[in-house]
């Protein structure tokens, strides 16, 4: 195999995707995410614009990559003032980063009705701006703005903005979509037209917009016509409809054949291991759920839920999955849903260690309840734990640990004798354990708090057990409009042993449903504690 | 310009995209579903598998659409058995649809190990079962399944199964890529060769699936290599990462020069302006949060939130749109957010009526409590008629029209007299309306709805001004992990203008926060009122 050629992954996320609207990055965020993306080998990390505002800043008052390239984002200088005399291009070329990004405009009507200046006076803003970043001993590299459009207006205009920018001495002139509707062969096209016109691809970055549902594939167009940086996204965040996923990207030019066999990136094999952990830690970030849906790295991207399918799909993998989820940190799921088939029961079932027959009456009645539970609102893809204790009360074996007879929840707002509006919540438990009643009162920052409070207070002889019990998430979902919905609520779960589970509960009333999923999550956190205690025996 | 060739658009939202996780339709979803797709002027609903399971087979009981053909999916015959003797193609026959569309292996080791037959026999299987088909007077499609990695595995078969149907009368013969990561450059390539195999792109379709990010590429790469049928499904719904999105490739052949200019299709321009509602009706049926990234139609996909942009936007569109938001039912959107600049706020401020000078100071305090209270997790972006509140608030016109003393809130569950489990929620609510106090009570099928209606119960001389507003939609986002959670709530009011109007709350108690949600409502609409009122007299 002759030598593979270098594709550099450039990330944006913290610049461009800060555009994206309800998202927005606070100094540690983006010392969390750079150091995310230096981990898995991205060569260039797009910090912001120094002296724009007070976070980037901030964030580029010290070095905050070891391997990644750290770039700072600005404006090419003023026209009129030379280059040593324009504030914005000093603070770029004083901030603590690699290299610098300018963005030039290449599209002739943004020069005059955006910028009020001449073609050859953005020339030369463009000319002396990379030779003074180039001077301070940083890498230069241009973002020429609407190139796309700006050529298919002026292509020579645009082509000599790209030229002028790889003449002083830019080590990357990257051709942006600004408007992102610019089409693969397009890109294909316009590309070779840059490459003919003497830049050479190894030169040349490509920077795409999804606004037609092809940021991926416009970027892979741009590298088989011969560019060498591509910019992307995490997650594709972004102005409008985002950027170029960049996890898609660096999965495909890594796993796919044509691609791997041509090129190599700066993400290792282990690296690529991290890109699943890499994408949901970042909605983790933006406390936001993860898409499903995406590429390579969603929950369902090797998730199958057709009965026929599962059963060929368990048989072998490889001709139902276009790589292995295992290369990029996923998982094959097989899941139990209303559409599931006995296989899929059986297999999930097996997965914990409970072991039914095909032609068990009680694994058909098993699937009848869980359809007929999901068609009331309830989702067992989601809520594992709650799953494993329905099916286990069906073969009859959850231990009666102790009994609910009543709650009372109570929020009354009012003013305190200061004057000051004051929310409180107070919760009432009543628990019977072995015939014996236990009653707790708690106060919490709201009624779903106070209620685990007051729950988890008193549990008799089962106290102990729990103490480790603590609630890492609470997810709410309204399942049809109105604010007398279907609740949908799903806990997550964990313990001092490290594991997490989830559990839910469905109802009209929030509350009601909370409860559930909160005497589900203590009676997993029991049985779970019998398992290993039984484990331990037998050891 | 010259005969422009027809595109055929084949939904399979309610046949393929049922294998999304956690997506299951009723036969009600689906007649609604085909309602929409038939309404904008798709050519193609496939509704499902008749005879696999009861919704389908009463989906097909009868005709559901009324200018797009009804298709049935299913199996080719069975091996061994004649199709006048195969059941579950006399199924298909049977149903109520102008098409039929037969899945058949074309990857020969699918052939081997899933259908146990020999490659031949599974030649005689598609020939047959498609004249059976033609036979019922009813169109004969055929989806070539794995057709893309069959044919990288043994090309000759997989060319045979598509020629096959094609002489035995098929109308359409669909290439399916199954699996998902075939590469755009791999799918024009082949359809080339199958076009040189001697079947016309006339009789050509493509079925894309998004596991690399470019199902919409691929299909459109195969329209420009001569396909003429193009499969999709709604918001691009599916197995794994989904198909492609039929919304994002309508828009993309109907608006973009290279292909409109070639191409037309079943969805005239008045269709095109329903795309967006058609997207955002589909997601609410299925009571989720609409993606505002999607392509063309979501609500960012216009948006821009950045200052000097937002500026410039406003002053020529055209160079910042890559095609106008209204022929595709959208709008453009310049939004308030802590990133946005004074010109956006002036502009949200005028589109509100409310108009303020570039330097009145209270236009500062205004920007300055809409950033520090979105840093609190206020969304203003979502909720319009708590920043027009907040901004007259600010510029002091909003009239005192009641005080809330105070509320309280009860949920309990307890045993009946009957010793059945019963939840009960009650709610007090304590106003002064000119001094003079109004105390209501009032229960509901939640917390939330008891309060809600308790606080409308009485209001005093404004009871009758309130008698028509309504909630419509009540969203609840936890904004970060833990019972004890920040909790957003956004409410949607509607009234018998049919003015739709969203506010927002905000608080660790998700009632108190739902209350501050309601609060907003009720004075928005007594704002309204009093706005009419103004209108009405002037007139």
């Amino acid at each position: 195999m002759e030598k593979r050629e270098r594709i550099y992954l450039f990330d944006t996320t913290l610049r461009d995707g800060q555009q994206t609207p309800g998202i927005d990055f606070s100094v540690e965020d983006k010392i969390a995410i750079a150091g995310m993306l230096d981990a898995v080998g991205i060569d260039y990390v797009e910090g912001g614009y120094p002296g724009a505002n007070p976070t980037d800043t901030a964030f580029f008052a010290e070095r905050r990559t070891t391997r990644a390239k750290l770039t700072a984002f600005g404006m090419t200088k003023r026209a009129g003032v030379s280059a040593s005399n324009d504030p914005g291009l000093a603070t770029l070329l004083d901030s603590q980063s690699d290299a610098v990004c300018l963005v030039a405009k290449s599209w002739d009507y943004h020069v005059d009705v955006a910028l009020g200046i001449s073609n050859d006076e953005n020339l030369v803003c463009i000319c002396e701006s990379v030779k003074a970043v180039a001077a301070a001993a940083k890498e230069a590299m241009v973002d020429c703005e609407h190139f796309f459009d700006g050529y298919k207006a002026n292509r020579d205009y645009a082509l000599a903005c790209a030229k002028t920018a790889y003449d002083a001495g830019a080590r990357w002139i990257v051709l942006c979509d600004t408007n992102g509707g610019t089409q693969p062969d397009e890109v294909t096209e316009i590309v070779a037209d840059v490459i003919a016109a003497g830049i050479p691809g190894t030169f040349l970055g490509i920077h795409a917009h999804n606004d037609t549902g092809q940021a991926v594939a416009n970027s892979l167009a741009a590298v088989r016509a011969g560019v060498r940086q591509v910019q992307g996204t995490l997650n594709g965040i972004g102005e409008r409809c985002g950027n170029a996923n960049i996890i898609t990207l660096a999965a495909t030019l890594a796993l796919k054949p044509r691609y791997m066999n041509r090129f190599v990136l700066g993400i290792d094999a282990e690296g690529l291991t991290e890109l699943t952990g890499l994408s949901r830690g970042f909605d983790e970030l933006l406390n936001r759920a993860p898409d499903p849906q995406l590429p390579y790295v969603g929950a369902s991207a090797f998730a199958t839920k057709a009965g026929i399918h599962a059963s060929a799909l368990l048989k072998d993998p490889k001709t139902y999955e276009h790589v292995d989820p295992e290369q990029v940190g996923n998982m094959r799921r097989v899941m139990v849903s209303d559409q599931g088939g006995k296989s899929n029961f059986i297999n999930e079932l097996q997965k914990r260690g409970i072991v039914v027959s095909k032609d068990d009456p009680r694994l058909d009645r098993l699937i009848a309840m869980v359809k007929e539970r999901e068609a009331a609102g309830y989702a067992y893809e989601g809520a594992d734990a709650s799953f494993e204790l329905l099916a286990l009360r069906e073969l009859g074996s959850v231990p009666h640990f102790f009994h609910v007879d009543s709650f009372r929840v109570m929020v009354e707002r009012r003013y305190d004798s200061h004057g000051r509006i004051k929310t409180v919540s107070e919760a009432v438990v009543k628990l019977d354990i072995d015939g014996r009643p236990v009653m707790s009162v708690s106060e919490g920052d709201g009624p779903v708090n106070a209620l685990d409070r007051a729950f988890r207070k008193d549990l008799g002889k089962f106290q102990s057990e729990i103490a480790d019990l603590k609630l890492a998430d609470y997810k709410v979902r309204i399942l049809n409009g109105g604010t007398d919905a279907i609740t949908r609520v799903l806990i997550e779960s964990i313990d001092d042993d490290g594991v997490r589970w989830w559990t839910v509960g469905v109802s009209e009333n929030i509350i009601d449903a909370s409860f559930q999923a909160l005497v589900d999550s203590i009676v997993f956190k029991l049985m779970k504690n019998r398992k290993m205690a039984g484990r331990a025996a037998a050891e």
